[in-house]
């Protein structure tokens, strides 16, 4: 043990001040949440973790994560009490200009992934914990979880995959404080049922006293000893804001800081001293992570009039970028033989995460892994990935640098029907500050999208489709972030259509047979929907005096409509083509017509202009 | 036993025959998904659920949900085996004009909720049990789970919640047939596993083999006689392909059908008969329901300058019009007292369901109450409504009459920060289709918004905010949905400025300061977002020269300006204001100055014009 259990307690001691006089300060907070983790914090920093307060980019840091991210005010004192923020700092909690923000973002250089949705911070350890793994270092994660939370399905899904994956550089504390927002919890104090579900989970998962240090620490230690293979779970009783008896296990304290006028009286209760006031880190050092590669380039060979699925491209490209790059992963949910990811898998197994039937958990799991430098590629059917919707937002908080694809996209994948269908994909990516959305419409596009989302610093979105469609595009045509592609022009063009994916290859047919009408349309390939080639398309509407289609296999909601209407604004008449109601089963080319996005009813929009 | 074990085995042939028939026939589908399942399905139907096949409205018929949507196949030869449709139909499987779809539909008359995504079905069957325990019927739930689907945590928070609510009358029936889409399970045969993970929730858990119809049926009679108050789960060993050699225990042939060629060779190993082909209805009959009420009407009688919160005046009209209709219910994720749903709670506690930090399942439960009739409310922050989109975008494709109500919208609730501001949610309701979108800005058009809701047939999203506002409306007002309200009109008017929620109250602001400045503007309460006064909202752009400004508390993307766009096309020139980045902890003041909707950037905008 690194210091004595006084040392601990005073620890515990000054985070339970720093948290009520920060929360009191900003007038909001949560400060019972903070007080009932006090010195699980304590012993979890000051004794379990090795880092080195100075460099938060030691890749042999031990990581944790706040999963509970109310209870921030605790985690901004615990660095206080590290040297990593000043102690007054913490006065600034949740004001405009400070990065002591009221749920952990990583503004704070320490914070990997921003939360404060509960029941996140376990995949995101696993995400660390695997990461470790995988680079051989011997770091270990620490997740602190709320048992409100753990009612959460992802806290199960993590605790599943953490098993699957022998993840016992992996530790979940949770602090079973019985109290909810607005309620006592399901469980309340039940630390043993707690236990028991992590048992069946596959953890190995021990039940303490959260205020008693001895059995806190001879809990980790035990962990050390017996744990084997399997995660650690320490499950503690607690009372929420334990150590001031106006707060202490009452009912209506969430979210309440203590008034002014009681906090003198409240920190009296505290003014004791525990211990000595001291901390020495003790840093694991001597690891380095290899240098990141210079731009990814990869090369590019279809053949012209090949047919090619544009999932399957996603998974040949996968592997050239994986060439190239070493930091980049791939992770699936159990459709590694529809989005072609297994081709990553074949070609580098180490590097290729089977996630299984738990969405909310791989996307969790990704924004772990990228916190730790790699580039994860996730991929699933497009409409599951509405399923981590939460976690993809949390993710665009933390500027997380993970690339999804969804496969399978729109009414074009036919028999399967509406629960498989991906409609409200991009209206979904679109909402997400800062994120790139990319659609190809071919093999070659779509493997260059991949190579576009493995250099690009952030949240990529890669919608891909079943069916086999003709390359279009040279192998060695560039498709930069934000442009488009113009694929039919001529000087008496009468109307734009603008499409993306699958109908690039509908707005052809139908180019095709208006020519045979004398009537001559631009095709335009709005391959990048994020962001959007807004001067190309609104040079295009003009040429083409102000009459736009545009024609998409989604929801005509929220998609690439919408972002034209963006685009253009009053410049252009815009129609737009997409689904707008639920679709049924059926054979792709019956339901594109059915749905009002086939070549037929884009030749028809033409004429009505 | 209703029937010999011999007649319930043919039952499980003849079903087995028909799914293979099927999907080759539609040239997909997922047989051997069908086979693992067709015995315990046989049991199911044939013998444990009482149900009459002639009237899906008897409400006390057992109830069935085909957690494993992909096994429709199955499910619709069950029906046609008890005569719900005709043998012959079963052969149209997936064609474009059959109602027998790929996945599980409401098309169909006895599936209440549409399956496909995996995870989903115990919440949907926890919803009916919870109805049943409400109405007083004594119908059982039977949900047929597949094993890899239990990899998603919505399943493990019905298992909560199940318990919780001690729902003996439920069951979950879970076909482990070790295979998964592309490789084997996670837990593969290891059905004791299953059994713990479910006791470890607090069910009564049995183990059997899946193909012994003895041991089925025992498995049931012990649930009886020793389940006492608890759900129930039998977790059954099974072989995917079951009774086909050339499928059965194989990787690889999830999702495909037996080709043509090999179906004969496949069918002559069914082609024995093991039994009579007998089945008799056994109904539970003597339950009524009460008749629907007439319309729901509320009275309203705020104060004009009065202050309130929205999310306040939601609270109050909940109770309001469950006054006046029996059928409505309210379920909330643990932020009752945020919501302001725990109004409900305290005037009607069995009609409110604390469903605690688990959306996912709180949304699938509501469809489940929905499709017994009930008019669920289901409230929680509007940002962590996108943790159940999955559920929220099912509930779409079932047409499930649910109405959501996200509160603390916007960077306007402050301090908190991003992790619980709402800032894509009028995104998300905008892609499911038939959604009604109402974003009330004072407490008279809040109770309004739940009475038209409460009316309404369909998904309904009411988004409502955390800070007091005044009063603005009339008791008498009426919002009818697709209407809006225009607050500040003249013959003068420059420029039209388009608002909802909180920044009605913006632009009120800003109209007050330009009319100091001699400028007069138009301002328009757009309540309804979806559908929006499209004829409304272009009229007055066309009063103010194509002048449009619209300003929203949510990101810029598929929110409000976006549905403006789309009405307004190129009749004129759209401003959007709303915000553009990951926003930061801070007063409310502050943040919407920082981020660009408050009043002083409506002024700016207007004078930009």
């Amino acid at each position: 043990m690194a210091f004595s259990i006084d040392a601990l307690k005073e620890k515990g001691r000054r985070m339970r001040i720093d948290s009520l006089k920060a929360t009191t300060e900003a007038g909001s907070g949560h400060p019972s949440s903070c007080l009932s983790a006090a010195d699980l914090m304590s012993v979890i920093f000051f004794n379990e973790m090795r880092f080195d307060p100075k460099n938060p980019h030691n890749p042999a840091n031990d990581r944790f994560v706040l999963s509970k991210g109310h209870a921030a005010p605790l985690l901004w004192s615990a660095y206080a009490e590290c040297g990593i923020v000043e102690q007054e700092d913490l006065l600034t909690l949740r004001r405009l200009d400070s990065d002591l923000e009221g749920h952990p973002t990583p503004r704070m250089p320490w914070v990997d992934v921003a939360t404060g949705s509960l029941g996140q911070g376990l995949s995101a350890g696993l995400g660390n914990a695997l990461a470790a793994r995988l680079d051989e270092i011997p770091y270990n994660t620490y997740v602190l979880l709320g048992d409100g939370e753990c009612a959460e399905g992802s806290v199960w899904e993590a605790a599943a995959l953490a098993h699957y994956n022998k993840a016992s550089n992996l530790y979940a504390v949770v602090d079973v404080n019985g109290l909810g927002q607005s309620q006592r919890t399901m469980d309340q104090f039940d630390v043993n049922r707690f236990a028991e579900k992590f048992r069946a989970f596959g953890w190995f998962a021990l039940t303490v006293d959260g205020h008693n240090y001895a059995e806190i620490l001879n809990a980790f230690e035990k962990c050390r000893r017996e744990g084997g293979d399997q995660p650690r779970a320490i499950v503690a009783k607690t009372f929420k804001g334990k150590g001031v008896s106006m707060l202490e296990n009452l009912e209506g304290w969430h979210g309440k800081p203590v008034p002014k006028q009681d906090l003198p009286k409240a920190l009296a209760e505290l003014e004791k001293p525990l211990g000595p006031n001291e901390f020495k880190p003790n840093p694991r050092t001597g690891f380095t992570l290899p240098a990141a590669p210079v731009e990814v380039h990869i090369a590019v060979s279809r053949k012209p009039g090949e047919s090619a699925a544009t999932r399957e491209a996603y998974g040949d490209a996968l592997v050239k970028v994986a060439d190239k790059d070493p930091r980049i992963v791939a992770l699936d949910g159990d459709t590694k033989n529809s989005t072609f990811s297994e081709k990553l898998l074949k070609a580098y197994p180490r590097r290729f995460f089977e996630m299984f039937i738990a969405e909310q958990n791989m996307a969790g799991v990704a924004t772990g892994l990228a916190a730790r430098g790699k580039i994860p590629f996730v991929s699933t059917f497009a409409a599951f990935l509405t399923r981590a919707y939460d976690q993809i937002r949390m993710a665009g908080v933390s500027q997380s640098n993970v690339k999804f694809c969804g496969s399978h996209a729109g009414v074009s994948i036919g028999e399967d029907g509406p629960s498989q269908m991906g409609l409200e994909d991009i209206a979904m990516f679109r909402t997400i500050p800062g994120s790139v959305i990319l659609y190809p419409c071919d093999a070659v596009s779509a493997e260059r999208a991949v190579e576009q989302a493995a250099r690009h610093k952030g949240i990529c979105y890669i919608r891909s489709s079943r069916p086999k469609t003709a390359v279009l595009y040279s192998n060695v045509e560039q498709f930069p972030i934000g442009g488009s592609k113009t694929l039919r022009q001529s000087a008496n063009d009468r109307v734009t259509v603008i499409a993306a994916g699958i109908t690039v290859h509908e707005a052809l047919k139908a180019a095709s047979k208006l020519e045979a009408d004398g009537i001559a349309i631009r095709v335009i390939d709005a391959y990048s929907i994020k962001p959007i080639d807004a001067d190309g398309i609104v040079a295009a509407a003009k040429a083409t005096e102000g009459r736009v289609i545009v024609v998409e296999d989604h929801y005509e909601e929220g998609g690439l409509g919408d972002a034209v209407l963006d685009a253009v604004g009053n410049q252009a008449k815009v129609v737009k083509l997409g689904v707008h109601e639920i679709p049924r089963s059926g054979p792709p080319d019956a339901l594109i017509e059915k749905y009002g996005i086939s070549s037929s009813h884009i030749v028809s929009a033409v004429k009505q202009f």
